[in-house]
C-alpha cells in the first residue's frame, strides 16, 4: 500500500494481497485522521461481506473467494473508544457482471485499489446503541 | 436525523424510521444549501425505487419492504422553481448479497445512514427538457 | 456535455448521445485537470463493461444496448505518457432493477449524466506494472 496526500486528499493505491480495511485503518493511525470520508474502486479475489439481521442483532458473513471487480467502496472514517474506525460498503461485480455488495468486514486486494480518502477537521465519535445493537455516530 | 457541521462538509446521522429525500431536503432548506453533493452508506427496511421509460417518458415504481444494505447512495441537491431538489440514485443489496438499484423516490432507514453532504457555492437550476421528459441541470 | 466549475468542483452535464469517458476526457484536457476523482448518477443505453483476467491479463468485454439506470459511477484522472486517462467503474441498474457493474470501457448517455469532478492540485502518473499487466498509479 502506498499513498500520497494532496493537502486534505490522500490517494490511496491498495496493491496485490493488501487488506483494505486494515491498510486505511493503518493509514489513518499514522496520519492521524481522526473524521474523513473516503470512495473508491479496484479489484479483489477475496472477500468477506456481513449483513446485520436487524432482529438477532447479529452479523452473518459470506466469504467469497473470485476475481471480482470493485465497482464502488464507499465508507467513513469516525472514533471508537479513541481508536480509528473505518466502515465501508461495498459493490462488487464478477467476470458476468452481476452485481452484490454489502457491508465489507474485510477483503484482499487482486489487481489494484484506486481511493481518494478526504480529510475533514473535526472529529465524530461512535457509541454503542443498544436498541440497534451497533455502534453509530454520536453526533 | 442528526447532523455536524465541519467546514463545507456536513456528516448526516439518519436514524431508525428517517426519510432519506425529505431529511436531506429539509437539511439543506434549513441550511440553505443551494448546491452540493454527497455519497453515503447505511441500511434502509422500505424503499421505493424508481425506472424511468425513454419512451413513455413515465416512472415505473417498485416498493420493496425488507432488511437491506445501502451499498452505495449517491446524489446532488440543485434547485427546481427556488426550491431544494435532491436527486439520487441508490444500490442496495439484500441478505444474499444479491445487488439491486436505480432512482430512489424514498427510502426508510432501519438501523442508520452515515451520509458525507459537500455544500459547494455556487447555484444550479433544474428546467424541464420537453425532449427528455424530465427535469435537467441547466447550465 | 456542458459543465460549470464552481472553485474545484466540476458539474458536469453529460447529454443524450455523449459518450462518457471520451467528454469527461476532453474537459480534462480543456480545464488542464491532471489529478481529480468523480462521483455521479444518470443513464445509459449502450454501455460496454470490460473484467480484467489476472490470469490471461486480457479484459473480455461486454455490450449492452438497452435503458439502464447509472446507480453510481465512480472514478479517477490522473496521467499516463502525458495524457489524460480517465479510469472509471460504474454501477447499472435495469427495468427490474437488478444491478450489474464493472469497469466502465465507454458508455452512452440516454437521458442525463450529474456528475461532480473533484480537481485535486497534485500529479499522479500511471505506469506499466509487468507483473499486474495493467497501468497502475506510481506513487
Amino acid at each position: 500500500m502506498k499513498y500520497k496526500k494532496f493537502g486534505e486528499h490522500y490517494c490511496i493505491k491498495l496493491e496485490k494481497g493488501d487488506k483494505i480495511i486494515e491498510e486505511i485503518t493503518e493509514m489513518c493511525k499514522k496520519e492521524n485522521i481522526k473524521l474523513g470520508f473516503f470512495n473508491g474502486i479496484g479489484a479483489v479475489d477475496n472477500v468477506t461481506l456481513s449483513i446485520f439481521d436487524t432482529t438477532t442483532k447479529e452479523y452473518s458473513e459470506n466469504n467469497i473467494k473470485k476475481d471480482l471487480e470493485i465497482a464502488n467502496i464507499s465508507g467513513n472514517v469516525t472514533q471508537l473508544d479513541g481508536e480509528v474506525l473505518v466502515h465501508s460498503h461495498i459493490v462488487l461485480s464478477d467476470e458476468k457482471m452481476g452485481a452484490f455488495g454489502g457491508h465489507l468486514k474485510e477483503g484482499i486486494i487482486s489487481v489494484t485499489g484506486e481511493i481518494v480518502l478526504r480529510k475533514v477537521d473535526g472529529l465524530i465519535k461512535r457509541e454503542k446503541d443498544e436498541d440497534i445493537g451497533l455502534n453509530l455516530w454520536s453526533i
